[in-house]
């Protein structure tokens, strides 16, 4: 079995890795840490894993070697501690949003400040697996992307990439994210009261998200994003133009091509149907993302649409995704769980 | 007291309708039509409504004369009724798809089908009262806005009516909407197991409410609608470009202006706060658009909110705003209630 | 115009007695007090009154006479506090815990502590006008009762009044609630992620609301308190068995009598419809507390059902209604907003 | 492989069926039959099954031998059917109400007609394992209970069979459910505007799961049921009364020692936490029914509270459960999903 030690256990993301990692079958959890709750009991953090695990969460220093650890802690926080992990594990998955860019002054404009390890921006393997599987297959460092980015990268990729688009017009997205993507810590933004039914543009600009799908795409990204009502789930709508002459049949082919073989990428753009776009509903505690698209062929306009569960593609499951990529394991393996429908 | 009639009024605008306009210091309702409940009571549909009133619903023959008539009827059934009612009563506001669209030929592109009165199409000043103020004290027919293009138009407007946006560039607006706005007929769609929590793209591109907003801001429009989980509320989120040279000021000063002495649009665009831009939420029953900005001075991109009731300034509390404007009373007369918070 | 003061004005119960009494014609809000924001805006904290006031809030020093004061502070902060309000105004109203028992035993056992006040307990006149409407005309200290109990003892009190209850085998009360029952302060049982969807029993037994319902029923009742989704609305479920003989009709006669001049009780027990029994659902933001019946001849026995906005009707509603009666104004003034439908 | 086909296929309850069986490991699914969708894509109805399988509905005249079928019919139409499924396969489980109760004369009163298979009643054996696993491991015929009947029964049941509990007093049952209990036919009640946010108590008196209770319970049961905002979900809350003398200890033990070796029971009465009791919230997907209690020793007044998903412990996972018992087969088998927090 191979050891997996979770950094950031408590937080949200990190109960979803315990919940994936617990239940997959070439894995044995051997730390789950928490400064706040040594000690304690996973399951009384994560009510969903009782009778799952009697796993203690425990501090950094107590756990020994390992083979992966997963980082799941605070933006800002990864940057200063992945070298500790870096001597203990041969493969170190971040899950903040450190690592996720290369260049260090896109980040001092994304983040506010400056990065504190920028000589491992390279080093850092895209934890998408979309667009980098066989660069992580010997990778020793993952970062996961943020989950907006996820969707939105996805979701205009396959134009992008054949060529599809015009990048002079760049791509202007629409992203709306449940409430866990602000994580487990309360405070007054996210008090049930004010937060429930809410449509709150928190990021109309610069949200960091942006300058990731911007790298992937290689075209200027515009993205707001805003708080719907849900728990989980992250939709992204993208507005973009195609080069002249493009038509339906292309795009199609495109996205069919694009994602044939992917297992975790769906092409979902019926005729008709409630969910004949991709609609985060259907997709929660599941590590799919759906990508569908709609143009207009009169005026060239195009509209790209994804979903996910922002703690699983765009999140755990995805940095599991990519340990069994990196591991040499199926690609699917504890990652199977369909959805829910109706929920 | 004016004497007004509410057609279609076992439907969700229509029983907005009721509640405004039974709380009016200035109007008697003389009669609430609706083809489906002739006879039984109109709080048995309209629950909220119990102990305001023991009105019954009426077929259309039971209606005397009356002062001002009100259709709240499905699209397409609204064009083949208007002309009886302009016989009976001095002023008609429609809140139909019907009448919104000045271009028989661009009703049909997006309605899908040959208008029924095109000869009327010019006679009907547009309902915003923000636009179309002077026109309507003398009007005798009024056609209600869509509810996601008030909110589109009124969020844009400042900056198009001062040419301080790039028209070339066009504008891309992002509506979510609440399912109020499907209407109270229940199907598959709209089955709360189905509806609950979902975020449907159900028009990526061609909703009809995309003409309203090119016709008014006499730009390109392009818009996605999204249902996402409320029961009322719209907000837009448009993306657009600023010529070349405008800044930060003149966007606010434009807005400031724009909307100093409207008694029922709001400018907010804080530095800080959870409600610091528009948002549905707390606007629920009451008759205000909220709208805001935000802009990122070194790309010149701009991205405009607006939020609002979908069934009060998107639809009933507008039509009473014109109403009262159109009798000379008070503008906020009955249209005083200012939301909830939290809700 | 009668000057009154908020104290406890940042919170939500404050914010609503703020949003009712800005729009009570009889009444001028001269100090909305706040320990945590004095010198802010009132519309900062409370973004519905946006271009309803420019108040700004204050500090308890800050205010000079006044005629009438509200105390929406923490439960125990309340008996602290109120002897030095009775000096400055003539007419207290407590929104808090703190005097709604009459017995400081029984408020040690449901409040874990010492009362701090004990000699003022008899002095105040519960708020509850459907029971205590004279005694409040000259009242000096009302004390406004929790908002379950307020469904909970409206919803039976028909019945017990006219003894048509069997007092051996107690009720039992089953209580739901949104989450704004529970404050404006952020923590961890509130976070939206957390409280989203709960079916919450937060309290199985001994909720303090039960106290205030054995009192005024004067019958032992049982009590559990659920959180469910919804941020405003109390719902109270009693089960209770007649007396031998009792049946139907005596029942709907005792309700009818009753609640037939209340202005804000209605009875809501139909055979049909979809809002046939009470549901705060359609009571958001109004002042009425609908109760309902249903009873099984064959057993005699009998569930009553009450349904309010705990702010509102269980709270700051309700406290606005005695003020009402107490100052002779009509009992409705400022009250009468009917609620939404749908929302 | 063992040969399964579920009948009414394209509802919720048929839904969860499929994703459940279609996962399993010793089961092949030969047939989904739905009368309403033959030939359609089980996918375009059970959207979270897309690229889980590519079935097509079927009609019953399709389908060859099987090994094992489920009804997942409407009520009523179950007992018109079972005949001519016993003679195709070799266990028949049935998920309607029709066989639930073993007395006709009961399933009049609480189902308003005529049995029509009286003489089968005997022969199903109760779906629940807990109380009935020997006698299933032979059944040729297996009866799932109704979701809150489920609920309702297992909370209660340790402290009846030890004779805890006064008879003589009765239980009364609160239960919550989610809208998906009502199935996937859309109508007025079940609108979303409608139905969203609502605490409809839609039963007040003599739902059909009541009596489920009683029977299983031999004892006097009252039941409630009230819609909440949710879509899947049951949690039942109970109040009963202690035989005098006994104490938390007892009935502690009680709980520990009934549900000590059960796979899907969890007790769950922590001291403090926010899903210190039972709440559906973290249950959704999963095939556990959570129980808990707490009781005031002073009166002897006992409060249970059990949480399940409907579809799944309170129908399509339980049914499953009963398969793995009645096969031999490990009894958790295809039903790991531990659910998902937050969500």
């Amino acid at each position: 079995m191979t050891r997996v030690v979770v950094v950031g256990a408590a937080g949200y993301i990190g109960g979803e890795l315990l919940r994936l990692l617990i239940g997959h079958p070439e894995v044995e959890v051997v730390g789950a840490i928490s400064s706040r709750f040594p000690g304690k009991r996973v399951d009384g953090v994560h009510p969903n894993l009782r009778s799952a695990t009697d796993l203690l969460f425990c501090s950094a220093d107590q756990v020994d070697e390992c083979d992966v650890v997963f980082l799941a802690l605070p933006h800002r926080v990864a940057m200063t501690q992945v070298e500790q992990w870096t001597r203990r594990a041969k493969l170190v998955v971040d899950l903040a949003g450190d690592f996720r860019l290369d260049d260090a002054e896109v980040f001092r404009r994304y983040y506010g400040e400056e990065h504190q390890a920028p000589h491992l921006l390279d080093d850092f393997v895209p934890g998408l697996p979309e667009l980098h599987r066989e660069n992580m297959r010997t990778a020793e460092l993952i970062s996961v992307p943020g989950c907006m980015a996820v969707a939105g990268v996805l979701a205009l990729y396959p134009l992008v990439t054949r060529g599809l688009i015009d990048p002079e017009r760049g791509a202007q997205f629409d992203a709306r994210t449940g409430s866990s993507g602000s994580g487990a810590t309360a405070g007054p933004a996210n008090l049930h009261a004010e937060r429930s039914g809410a449509m709150r543009v928190f990021a109309p600009t610069g949200h960091r998200h942006e300058a990731e799908i911007s790298r992937h795409l290689g075209l200027p990204a515009a993205m707001t994003a805003t708080g719907v009502e849900a728990v989980r789930g992250v939709q992204t709508v993208c507005h973009a133009t195609l080069r002249p002459g493009v038509d339906t049949q292309a795009v199609r082919r495109a996205y069919r091509e694009q994602y044939a073989a992917e297992p975790f990428v769906r092409v979902v753009a019926h005729q008709r149907g409630i969910f004949r776009y991709p609609d985060p509903k259907i997709l929660l505690g599941s590590n799919y993302c759906d990508v569908g698209y709609a143009l207009d062929e009169d005026t060239g306009r195009l509209t790209t649409i994804a979903a996910l569960d922002n703690l699983v593609k765009g999140g755990a499951g995805n940095a599991v995704q990519c340990l069994n990529i990196r591991m040499g394991w199926p690609e699917t393996l504890g990652l199977t769980f369909p959805g829910l429908h109706p929920l």
